[in-house]
């Protein structure tokens, strides 16, 4: 569909992002396109939180996505937020209802998607690697499918602790023993990132593990993912991890769900 | 160029208005897209002005053409006024270069253009019928390009005479001479309306005139506009000066001005 098919009651979905990406722009456009919706979806920046947030309730903008560093500081600013926002106190998706603005987190539901979708067993050891707000957002999706058995790994010793303390987990400074999952949820790997060539768990303990996750999705293919692909892991990919937050994403702004086929065809598009 | 072209660089444009049109959405993305240029436009509406104006500011959204109910009210909103928005008190365009919110009013410059292409003579004695904020942008520009010669017609006594005034012109609860200029800045003849098949002046008026404006757009044809035609007037139509109006506020936008045939394309494409 061609930017000439916007009208006054097209719908403006948009994401906050203190870096936007062109996942979020590119996904969403092309399933309204490929669905005939009457949406548009654009990617902004901001220095003023609280404005933004106001303009979305006065501009009556539909949805928006809400990346780093905005997920805790949103949650003043919204209306409502739904038990996968507050069971974790971070936010990445707003829906706007006539000005009653509704936050969610779709990492969280993506995350419980992909531990049913892989049957991942309540018992199995794991370490999550990391302690940021998507951290924040794995862990709890872990505990909330009944994952009792977990550790997180965090330099930052405050944020770490508070995590473990909060999922029930324990917490440590470095990983010491080899777990059955090893989940990363650090920049480690990162396209364009300072270690974009290191592996976020070394080789011994990926060849230890049955489970891999990685959620950095840029790569979609990161050298921790390449290795435990290599080694015959199971693995859950950051590309799978944003793509099902995105879907949810969609879903709650348009009340459509996509079939695989098409979500697929999304999916390699916003990737490629 | 396709929805799927907008990333995280693409400029938005908007409009704020009480009863969103389509003409600026239209006119705007198709010049957008025959100069690939990297900008998206869409109209709004809004109950918070306040909170829309600083959603503009804090989102960094590029420009934003203001029609009714805000061209008064967003004066304290925005940080310098133009020349064009001072002379009158009314704004039709903000720009936003960085945060700071620069407004313009291009119904004023439009007029200017169309006096000046028409080459209208200073000494015209005219009557110009309404006293609204457009009513105000059109008396400005004439009282600027040296029409002295003007009576208002309007049934609002309060508006029409402190228009009157402002302009150095006379005022009359309702014409009672025949003048060389007739200029219609009410609503009559606007499709839709309470009165879309009426005459803005009488038959005998219109027969005695040499020419006819009419800022109704929509029909571009006014029953007014028709007449005029029929008795060989020179006439200025509502789609001419919306026209050249959204052009100027195009390269306030942009920095970008297309040529006619290009103009004329888009004109055609953002009224049929």
């Amino acid at each position: 569909m061609s930017k000439l098919s916007i009208n006054r009651d097209t719908k403006l979905c948009m994401s906050l992002s203190g870096r936007p990406g062109n996942f979020g722009t590119r996904f969403q456009n092309y399933l309204y396109d490929e669905l005939n919706l009457d949406f548009v979806y654009k990617a902004f920046t901001t220095t003023d939180l609280p404005a933004a947030i106001g303009g979305i309730r006065a501009l009556n903008i539909r949805g928006c996505a809400v990346s780093m560093p905005f997920k805790e500081a949103c949650i003043p600013l919204v209306d409502e937020l739904d038990p996968s926002a507050a069971a974790i106190g971070s936010v990445n998706t707003i829906v706007n209802d006539d000005g009653h603005l509704h936050a969610y987190n779709t990492d969280y539901i993506a995350i419980e998607r992909l531990i049913e979708r892989h049957a991942i067993d309540e018992g199995t050891r794991f370490v999550l690697l990391g302690s940021g707000g998507m951290a924040k957002a794995v862990a709890s999706a872990m505990r909330d499918k009944g994952l009792a058995n977990g550790t997180i790994v965090a330099r930052n010793a405050e944020a770490g602790q508070a995590l473990a303390t909060s999922c029930g987990y324990d917490w440590r400074p470095k990983l010491d023993f080899e777990p059955a999952m090893l989940v990363n949820v650090t920049p480690i790997g990162m396209a364009g990132g300072p270690e974009a060539d290191s592996l976020a768990f070394s080789a011994r303990t990926v060849a230890a593990a049955s489970i891999v996750i990685d959620v950095v999705a840029l790569p979609p293919e990161t050298p921790l993912i390449r290795l435990a692909r290599e080694l015959g892991k199971t693995v859950i990919t950051g590309a799978e991890v944003i793509v099902l937050q995105g879907l949810e994403q969609f879903v709650l702004y348009t009340g459509v769900r996509p079939d695989d086929a098409l979500l697929a065809r999304a999916a390699a598009f916003a990737l490629g």
